[in-house]
């Protein structure tokens, strides 16, 4: 049963071309590297990708470290360094098995998943497991997919920082990483309806981003803007206290997302399939740029000054953007939905401000908008995709995450009491209130 | 005879199943890689591994640098830039020679390596060199070597920060990494006696962190604790002054530690290898995952609030408890022996604090006493291993550590007009003492 | 046209043995990896090397963020990010097909090259794209050739910090990525005349170092120093403000490099190829630290106490130094060649001050001087170099860059109203100047 359940997912993407991520996963005929070269190199990708992306982890952490103010930084670190320890765990023991369920998607499939016996295969497997695991390790897979798990968590952390209390949203990350990620990722990844109806998303625009995105735009709306940041209809500028973590953050996270778009490919055994993840490399990095590029024109434009926090954010932006289809574009069109993306951030700071929707660091627009941009913009270059269809995806996806995490959102504020922060433990900041300690203890405050 | 001594342990490791860390080494019958391929994949293990492993040496630096506080910060970046230099230095020198003498170990063979001609195979050898070279290029698994003989170093700056002398220091460096180190590592990974009795350690939690760890506490004792540390039967708080650089550190770690524990497979040209490198990459994450929850659960529960260093440090303390076997256990034995390393955590740093022991950034209990845990906990999940040999080793290689490393720090006392900075300049920081510069020289202190 | 372009490079690498980079780049004959293996491990060096390259963006990012004062941090991030960010579109428009122009160097094949029409294969090509793309894909080359070429614009950022101007520099970022890099590169690397006269240059001590500080150079006297530098006769010690993430961007550097000597190989699917980077990994890693340990020894002697700044500068400065031959020497020879790498930037720096020449970061000596050093070295371990060659290559790319740059800065100094921003901004800082933001808001100033 173990070997049937890993295989699962494996012999789905090998049957069915248009399931996975990957455009071509297997040997192309005439290949003549040998079975377990391929397969070797197939899951050293994952290897490769998965550690990247594990990085991302600490991007995120600096990210929003330096974005928030200093009387939560300590509280912010907290949180990232344990949401993704709680994803490594509840993906392992729940969110894996429901997200590749035993044969093909189903209710019988998912439940058999959710109590399938474990992930890796056994030590020191002999070259057949070439065979019987399929085109890579499961153990490289579980690890790759593990990342992406824990990304979605990490998107949540920074819209809702400064005012929520650690143990709900910690028990928010258990429920996202093991239920609510994996069910709709099952969706497109697992090979449900949504791979079905043709709707693509190569390393998750829409499956991990926007789901992090509404995830986080469901929090930030029931749990409302941080104390005097909307004063009189103004906005009152709450600047970010260490924008070299900031720029450090960003960093980290444009190079994990060569791992993350680049290791979606998820074979690397082929000629073909190497070009692509070079391809990928190369698109990723150029979206990344355009991304950058775009908001500091829009900045110095709209605001006559350049803005550092929205340069970074228009890198993420970018990187978001061509994240759901990273290998058909040229560079130039990669760059122009890379740029795209951009300029999406900077109208959608302030957008998200009118609406008095108070996100710390910029996450929803970042990941939630310019991930429906990026799932939009595959129509435009992959002529598999249709906009119907990616609409389609990008509701479907959006609904059930806003329930699902409404829900959830809701009934933690009931049981625990409350999700937020008092008011006197809030304007103290989070350090000293939850934590008893300064992440900054010696430097006095301006 | 340069063919000679670098074929040795490759050789030793084929040869003797049980000597090596990885628990099989060549291609495994049937497997039709060809021969080149094996070596390729081999050496760019050690190759990854190492720029990985080589990463920790900044993580060390991160965290320590941002648990002393402000006026030691620039005193221990200058000390983990320069130990992890002189490390590669006397590594060479010595060390690696010493570690894998001509031939089989003796002291025949240790005079020959100590004075050995050199480490890296000719430029632009033809592909016999890998019939003549064994399974992987010497420079991949010298370079991937040195990485841990460095690492040992790291281990114990922090224990002795904002106190010991720059240049005792640096000596008691390259003794560690040209002598101390590679001697006891010689016994195990060198195919020595403890290697011969059976001991396990797969990626070093004796071998590297232990060693590491006694070393650092000898120090400790014989240095004594900071001023004004502990007063009248209490402990007075020393808090890091930059926690955001100790999250930063503890993710640089973790990202490294899948170089330490997967590289310590040796080999990835099978699919049986890639396979094991997989596993070991997905229990050295939830190996850490569990300590980081662990010891967030822990000091909610003893303390009522969470502490950060805590469970940066339990993570930390995860990854050195799977160190020693991070292959055979599954994902849930992973996580529980991750855990329990978290847990030790918590209750070592107060102990060692009643014992007046005073280490800085908690690297004994993180470092020494999780990597007796660890290797210990091998025989839980390792049929190959047996308590009273585990025992044995740890007992061997401490004492020997013990008696080394407190020569070597009395010795220097004598020698260099003691090892710990006057009192006053304790008292100003080291910094401004012994560099005349400041880590943050515009921020005024709190 | 597209396939001819691409092969270019390819082609004429494998027809000329003393042309590329790498000593030997197609398959040794007797090797029994497949042509398409082969493929694969080469595309995969490119991916892995140009990674760890981009990652040196970030190095740069946080050497100068922290070599910088508080009040100008945020712009030298806000550089950082956004140079490389035009990098990788410039370099993708113009620069890289003005690099390898089609077919051998010519004022046609350089026309024809710039208006090429890209530089990526097509998506999931067969096979035999390993026949016709030569020996790695096309994407993986330009991902990691266009790291090279931002590797030269973050050079320069960090000397001009504190009062050139934002956009002047961006502009000039522009021409140096897309025109002036380029085509120098392709004198060597692109198979033309410097290369035909024998000049060995493996990866860039004067290609990418020597020229980045060239241009730097240049800015610098026409920029003239900060206000306050030198005072009568006497240097102003204007200390940097985040000693830490100077270091930290000193180990990302160190780390990158792996990427930029080791991929600088070219190949990695031969038995030979692989042993010769992982000869350049060891070299690399051991050029480092011998120009730590040298600047710390020299800076002990001559000022009575260590320098940490100047031992992070001599890091680099063993790393740049290393940098045109990273495969013959020995390990004891490297240590010596980085080693004096790290005397020189420790006399190097006081020179330019009494020249009044102000480099806030110390880039020149690191990557100007040790450039030429490193240059120059060649041929003290690789017999086909000779100094007479070494010496023309060094200043006919000096030459070239000098007017070529200096030309530019004069130009953009008339056209943008002058490059230097106005004394009271300097003195406010470029963040509350040009930004209106602060890269550390809370805290306040000594």
């Amino acid at each position: 049963m173990k070997l049937l359940k890993t295989l699962a997912p494996a012999a789905a993407l090998i049957a069915l071309p248009t399931l996975g991520l990957a455009q071509d996963d297997g040997p192309a005929p005439g290949v003549n590297a040998s079975t377990d070269t391929v397969f070797i190199f197939n899951s050293l990708l994952f290897l490769i990708g998965g550690f990247l992306v594990m990085w991302m982890a600490a991007g995120f952490a600096m990210l929003e470290a330096g974005l928030v103010r200093s009387k939560n930084v300590a509280m912010q670190c907290m949180k990232n360094v344990v949401l993704f320890s709680l994803a490594a765990i509840f993906y392992y023991l729940i969110g894996y098995n429901l997200m590749y369920p035993l044969g093909t998607w189903s209710v019988d499939g998912v439940i058999s998943g959710v109590w399938g016996p474990g992930v890796l295969e056994a030590v020191g497997v002999t070259a057949d497991a070439a065979d019987d695991y399929g085109y890579a390790s499961t153990g490289s897979d579980f690890f790759f997919q593990l990342m992406f798990c824990a990304t979605t968590a990490s998107i949540v952390s920074g819209t809702l920082a400064e005012r929520i209390k650690l143990w709900p949203f910690l028990v928010f990350v258990v429920i996202l990483t093991s239920i609510i990620y994996p069910l709709q990722a099952s969706w497109k990844w697992g090979g449900g309806f949504l791979d079905e109806a043709g709707f693509l998303d190569f390393a998750g625009s829409t499956v991990v981003h926007s789901v992090g995105g509404w995830a986080a735009l469901t929090g930030a709306i029931i749990l409302g803007p941080r104390l005097g940041r909307y004063v009189d209809g103004r906005v009152v500028p709450f600047p970010g206290s260490n924008l070299t973590l900031a720029t450090l953050g960003t960093f980290i996270l444009w190079l994990g997302w060569f791992g993350f778009n680049g290791g979606s490919q998820l074979a690397m055994g082929t000629v073909g399939d190497v070009a692509d993840v070079s391809r990928i490399f190369a698109n990723t990095n150029t979206a990344a740029a355009g991304g950058s590029v775009a908001a500091l024109i829009m900045t110095q434009i709209m605001y006559k000054k350049p803005d550092l926090t929205m340069v970074l954010n228009g890198a993420l932006a970018g990187l978001v953007s061509i994240t759901a289809e990273p290998l058909t574009p040229t560079l130039g069109a990669a760059t122009i939905i890379g740029a795209i993306g951009g300029i999406i951030v900077v109208f959608a700071v302030p957008m998200l401000d009118k609406l008095k929707i108070d996100d710390v660091v910029g996450a929803i627009p970042v990941h939630l908008v310019c991930g429906i941009w990026g799932t939009i913009a595959v129509a435009f270059t992959n002529s598999d995709a249709s906009f119907a269809t990616q609409l389609y995806g990008i509701v479907v996806v959006g609904i059930f995450t806003i329930i699902a995490s409404g829900v959830v959102w809701f009934v933690l504020k009931l049981v625990m009491g409350g999700i937020r922060v008092s008011e006197e433990e809030e304007i103290t900041g989070l350090d000293m209130g939850e934590l008893g300690m300064e992440a900054y203890p010696e430097f006095s405050k301006g």
